[in-house]
């Protein structure tokens, strides 16, 4: 159970750029990161419109001379003062991660960051290699992995409740774009632009998502892929709107992953079956408090968040807020995410490596693995929906 | 969609009596009035022990001297401070409820009270006018009235989209108390003690919620009803732990409430369907992103949270925090709660009296309400299960 | 498995009153005698028009001379000859029953009847003894009762699955006449008759079914009820078209049934939820393939028709026609019923008492509870809605 | 509605090979051939072993001299009677479909034959052009496409409900072959045997259902395919018991198509999505009776079987035979198909064009493709999982 009393001496100073106004994903940066009293808001560079950033900001309780119209002002002023942030989270479009990271990290913070964490997969290297130059805590955005369902699927698999892995099969597909919204929507604008989304849409704004679920789940590394994309808006293209991946796997197994923004009348589908030898696992992100358990042969089960049966010991943080039947749900999961942020980044400040080791949570070899998962999927795609391998 | 900018010049300063240490439902207080950033929890009586009540308060960031062990202590002190509480939430058992919130309003703070709000309905009417007279505000905390979905069908109703209201079933039927776990649970003791729980058990804990989600969707009164209990455990006797109830409502609709603690395998089940002349509504707390909509002699539609063709005008406050899709749960519904009843204590405080009207909550009506339905069900049921006016 | 082996040496020559053209019941009926070739259709009273069962019975493969306008006439003539029918099955309006069925056993027949079998209790004793006296068997045709889960579901609770019964929750509830679709539909005008339908519409057509159900199960009996009932469409009173009924029985459990025809939008609902001290099971009829069954304090289990973790040995009968996975259906749930039917009617034929105890199926005596059902029902809601025996 | 009275003058006389003692496929042929009085069950070649085949055969009904241990004999001696068999389903292993049915259509019979029809595409060609001289019905049985359903799908495809198709996705994964079971069933041991089933066993035993439904409901053609196939239980290669295939369509849509026997713990999980440019279609063959249909931007819907809203007019046969609520099953979508064949064969013998063009079922062209689909796969797969034209 959530231990409501992990609090630390003090919150953790911590900045956000972009999430601005109207944003969604920069109230769920903030909401997840006020949840447990762990990180306290204290500076922002929300929007590049400096009235409006300044605006913001204030109603969001910043002070106004912390409100920042540009990152680099943000790292610049707060570095120097001593009461300054400690971490920042990235909230921008995809290509302005790169640059703002590296700067964060040079600034000394301790860095949160959207996905895909970079552009192309050199670049997510150098900043995994910047940040353990500078000690520096990296974590990536994939905000459906603090459910604790997910965790109990991993110790599932890791204890042999399902036999060794054959198959992982993925799926995050929506609708939402079945028609050309971006024509009137500024935040699908941007996504559909290969300059500031990078070289993939679909593949990299909802597919990197159970791919990191499964692999995390599974711990199998993917040695090769096959990528179909098309643009069935073909004012999309060349940025694909469906996408179907085949995989192979370390192991053995194999797996696909279906990404879509066209799947008409679909709300997420966000699902993942691992299929074992001896029994499948299930789970669908928008009922995330069931994780389905069939064993062959036997009734399948539907293994509730809260209860007694499910492995008590999987993880220290955040595994439930409330007892099972009430729903957690999304915010829960984010807030399970940048609790473990906050001990993490509060262990490397005291410098306690044990606590460093022990706290999992998704980090820059998970967005190095999104960003190999894109480039690949391009590769294969672009060649003509042909095996290469992942890198 | 959720307004995050709706903030308070400054928040409100609260304070909490009950919950502590263990608390399931302290955390999910303390959770909801933190999450919008509109209360500051700043004094609290959380325990009678006095060491531990100290200790837990300044876990949970209270300055050690506002951590009372008593409420009577705090709301004297607290009333003596420049800076102290000007509301406060009562989660202590139902016995104690009359007597802490009699005193909080003589203290001249608002008041956030669990339900059921007294053990009878005289001391709930008293409460009312106490409320009144010193024109203080007055939550019960009906915790499952925050989700989206509830007030889409209320307008739904309104709107005619079912026709007349014929039927009215509502049920929430658990399974944790199958077994007699009071001998082993604190939680669970003082709920089967007639002296600290009230003539009721799994009425007044349970039952409660859907008649109170059902009478705000329908805007029905209940005319008369008739209520069979069981202890099925004995030793619980005379509490019960699984009740039927039969009622008619003013309109000549009528209607069904199962309440049960031995429902065993079951998480919840708090389902309430609400069937019209034409068309029916059906909603289940564990899966609350989600309303049916079955017109007779078409498919049945399932409704999402999030979703444009819901009626957007429904109500200012916290219809949707996140875009459909992604589940919303508990937290989300506690926190549109708290959040509504910082908006009406800032308005009483600001003596804006449109802003209070405009604001919709479960109150002291709804209180008395539920307190009315345990005095006539228990009434009817020590009868023989028989017809009693609903008073 | 099923046995498609069993065969009679010559099947039973089996007549039918009522069910003429465009009756769906009447269909049912045929189509369940034919299928596992143990009856032959040989004669018909299908229609009081003459000429409409003549040309009728004709399509349905029955010579000219043995399509009777009157089920006298078919009687009277085929006991007179040596290959006249030795079944027949009776599917006409509620009010004629009873005629009917003294008529066939006096003639000498084995009778499937529909439900509910008499308009009043005496009316089903007197054909009970009227069977015993002639030796002839008699069924009462509760078509749900053939589906192999309610069996497995009936040796769980007999093994000791679910623990002692606590709880016995019932439904069966359409929205199909929402509206006064009598006023179109001849078949629905019959039933809002109380001359033809008897004093209950929807407690008699649909509610008598889950009771069967349920009883067959659990072995319990109901000791006292209380029923409140409605006409919601007004032409219909005092036949109710909705209805909510208690339940005493006799271990000490309870039990509630609602059985509707205004249930707007939806299609059948049928459902029942046994609970017992340890576990619950719940099975549906729109999903009869499936069984719920959720013991406390572990994940909930979906038990699948035609899987190895069945009970096997819990009938020799129509377990199962196809693998698991394929659907099963009504059809296959009133052919295993007439499958019984046809071994129980050969046993008594060849003298085989051993045989013909070895085989269940829905007898007179469930008959007469159905009919128990009904005239308890309608003398407590008459009342008031208040408790009296069941008889 | 069904219409019962659709009847023939004489019943087609009927013979069948394999489908003996134990053989589930050899009942579901028996029982929907008889279903609705349109065949006569009067020969057999049920098992290779004499004594056996003459017992079951017999236990089935047929005369002792009509029970053939081969298909030859039977054909010859069938067609020197008066009252000889007209037509034949072909019920055994994959490889002996073509001798067995060549050899029926030049004894001048109607066929109807397991799928996959033949072991290459140039067999089942052969077979087309052999029943097309000898003017010979030729039917393959795709059991699930007489389903209601199905047929609602496909005419809400047509009058555009859905816009034009993009997406056409398919899956039949059960989970029954995740050990080596073929160690102790022969059912499955043939299936394993390159040589009796083929150079495939899940793609043609399974997969080539959902591949024909959804070509039927879409009415696309597929140009070119990618298959990846594996054999998790080793002894089974080279015949794959999973596969992943990726499609091409002739008006730019694209489709995924998963077959496997190892998906631990499922039943069956037949799934056909249709998502086109405004909506999506989706079907599961468990619950054959619905139908959901997404609207992008509207709440889903559920379609039900046997209700006013659907298209009535898609097909003059077999729709519905018991109102919309009873569930419908795998029985009643085979009798819907030898329904259909009765009919055509008819025709045919009347020399009726018309009626023969009016009424659609799985015809030989449906089992070409079948057999295009598992040439093409393994192609694809044996290369490589590379693209290859689908011929």
């Amino acid at each position: 159970m959530f231990n409501e009393e992990t609090r630390l001496s003090v919150p953790i100073r911590w900045g956000l750029v972009g999430g601005g106004r109207g944003s969604e994903i920069g109230h769920s940066h903030r909401a997840a990161a006020a949840r447990d009293h762990l990180f306290t808001f204290v500076a922002g560079a929300l929007d590049l419109d400096a009235d409006r950033c300044a605006d913001f900001g204030h109603k969001m309780g910043l002070d106004q001379d912390r409100c920042y119209p540009h990152y680099k002002a943000m790292f610049l002023s707060e570095s120097q003062r001593d009461d300054g942030i400690q971490a920042v989270s990235i909230a921008t479009p995809n290509s302005t991660h790169f640059d703002i990271a590296k700067a964060a990290i040079e600034a000394g913070l301790h860095v949160i960051c959207e996905k895909p964490v970079t552009l192309n997969v050199q670049d997510a290297i150098t900043l995994k290699a910047l940040a353990e130059k500078h000690n520096r805590f990296f974590a990536v955005m994939y905000g459906y992995a603090g459910y604790p369902m997910i965790h109990q699927a991993k110790e599932m698999v890791k204890r042999g409740d399902i036999g060794k892995v054959r198959i992982v099969n993925m799926q995050f597909a929506h609708g939402f774009h079945s028609e050309e919204i971006e024509k009137f929507s500024e935040g699908a604008q941007w996504r559909m632009s290969p300059t500031v989304s990078g070289p993939s849409f679909i593949i990299g704004d909802c597919g990197t998502h159970p791919f990191y679920l499964a692999t995390l789940i599974t711990d199998l590394k993917v040695t090769s892929l096959l990528c179909a994309r098309q643009s069935f808006v073909e004012s999309r293209s060349p940025l694909e709107d469906n996408a179907n991946i085949l995989f192979k796997f370390d192991n053995g197994a194999v797996g696909t992953l279906w990404a879509s923004a066209i799947n008409a009348g679909s709300m997420h589908q966000q699902k993942i079956r691992i299929i074992g030898e001896k029994a499948s696992l299930e789970w669908w992100d928008e009922y995330p408090n069931q994780l389905r358990y069939e064993v062959q042969g036997e009734p399948a089960q539907v293994l509730e968040r809260g209860m007694g049966y499910l492995y008590s010991d999987i993880d220290a943080v955040g595994c439930s807020r409330v007892g099972g039947g009430h729903p957690e749900g999304f915010f829960e999961s984010w807030s399970n995410l940048y609790h473990r942020y906050a001990l993490v980044i509060d262990a490397i400040e005291r410098q306690d490596e044990e606590a460093q080791k022990s706290l999992w949570y998704p980090d820059i070899d998970a967005g190095i693995d999104g960003v190999k998962l894109i480039n690949s999927c391009v590769k294969s795609a672009d060649a003509g929906a042909v095996w290469v391998d992942y890198e």
